[in-house]
């Protein structure tokens, strides 16, 4: 990594500019669609967007990794936030606005931990809709001489019963369907890249399974409004394969609910120290 | 009905223009994505287009529902056909050309059957690739005094056994993804206007049924190879309820294969007089 260059590099503002087609093609590509609740997400009548598609808004982490130098062969998506300033349009042009907001530095047998800030203002209005933070783990970066720690932390998960629990199936095409939103990472379709990465078949995106926790919460503690969600953060702990059950565990807090969510049929959490603010 | 005005309608030739995008899509939309074996259509990697993708080029019977004067309320897709003149690209840039190529009177009572056919010629090399017939069932405009038969006519299924039989399971959500093609009739996603027209809930577009007729056709006798399919043809007789297991039986033909397609669980004949012409 080139450090503290990495902190200074200044991408051009992008625009990133979405259709009612592609609001309800991100509500598919997370599963809406089945449950006749979920119709004003995959419906141009009265369409909301579901308030993780900010995330997809966020670009130009690709600058970072080439001029700063970081080993892209080891980086893995670890932690995400998105901050809803205010509901998301059904369509709408926005410009996007990347920085390196922190670097933080693990030890070199561990890696670095990168974090990116995007920022959606209106192209027409100026208003900010939403910030996101992408927190790559890079592997291969530890060692650079930054510091240990940076001002971000995850809140802890609740050790008490959960409040709620909801349950969502994804679809053994559930991955093949997201990545048609721009991730085209073979890693999720191309089962012989998956074998070589060392999963035994393709693995769905953590920003899917991220957008499917958001859907659980609305479904458990919001009646499905998405204008209640404020805020969304997680730790991405391990892979779900398409197909598989999602269990999104909640737990009431004073601003809103700590989330984390498991794959029950093995055994395993694919999402940790996640918090949903709401209002 | 504007007889005989309906046949001398002219619309400008169209430009249809379609991506990897596109044709990932169309595979989603008529249920590809969880079975490995149907890896080639949905991953931009050596990437091929379902032949049925084809019937998506024609365009334009909107130019003889309105000019032609037709009872655009009571029109049903009746018939479709598909020729394949060489197997499509995984995206191209086509010339499409239609024109209403006959019309049928079956009596004021019954109606008319309006038959529209769209070629599809690659722009750059002027080659055609595709011939669409579709033919509208117009109940509101039969008793127009124009000739009682038309010389199209579709093939006799077997009184035999079939030769093969296959089933495809499509998705609640299936006819809310195909939408995203280009179809937004709110007839296949909102329940009142599904009521109001008659039926349960929301019905699949037939459209979507033929592709995985096509589908089906392509697994059980052509190795899943597209290049293999040369023509398509079925009459819509019933409309299939998204979510619902759709049977193929399949019969071997000197040239091809009749079929036609079922709903086991209503016990209802959704296609008939399909059949599929094979190289």
């Amino acid at each position: 990594m080139r450090y503290p260059e990495i902190l200074a590099i200044a991408p051009d503002p992008c625009e990133f500019v979405y259709d009612e087609h592609f609001t309800m093609l991100y509500a598919l590509g997370i599963g809406c669609g089945a449950d006749p609740n979920d119709l004003g997400f995959v419906y141009e009548h009265r369409l909301q967007a579901i308030p993780t598609l900010g995330v997809l808004m966020a670009n130009g982490s690709g600058d970072f990794i080439t001029q700063g130098g970081l080993d892209f062969t080891r980086i893995v998506h670890g932690e995400q936030r998105l901050t809803l300033h205010r509901p998301l349009p059904a369509a709408g042009r926005m410009i996007t606005r990347t920085r390196c907001l922190s670097v933080a530095d693990k030890g070199r047998d561990k890696g670095a931990l990168v974090n990116i800030e995007c920022t959606a203002s209106e192209a027409a209005s100026g208003e900010l809709f939403a910030t996101a933070v992408m927190s790559l783990f890079c592997r291969g970066d530890g060692g650079f001489g930054g510091p240990a720690e940076v001002e971000m932390k995850l809140r802890s998960t609740p050790s008490r019963a959960p409040d709620f629990e909801m349950a969502l199936q994804t679809l053994p095409q559930q991955a093949a369907l997201y990545r048609l939103l721009g991730d085209r990472n073979p890693l999720h379709i191309d089962p012989e890249v998956a074998r070589a990465a060392g999963f035994e078949r393709p693995i769905l995106h953590g920003l899917c399974t991220y957008g499917i926790a958001c859907r659980a919460i609305m479904q458990a503690c919001c009646a499905n409004d998405p204008a209640k969600v404020a805020h969304v953060e997680a730790r991405f702990s391990a892979p779900v394969y398409p197909g598989e059950i999602i269990l999104t565990r909640i737990w009431r807090e004073p601003d809103g609910v700590a989330f984390e969510c498991l794959v029950p049929e093995r055994g395993i959490t694919v999402i940790q120290n996640g918090y949903c603010g709401l209002r």
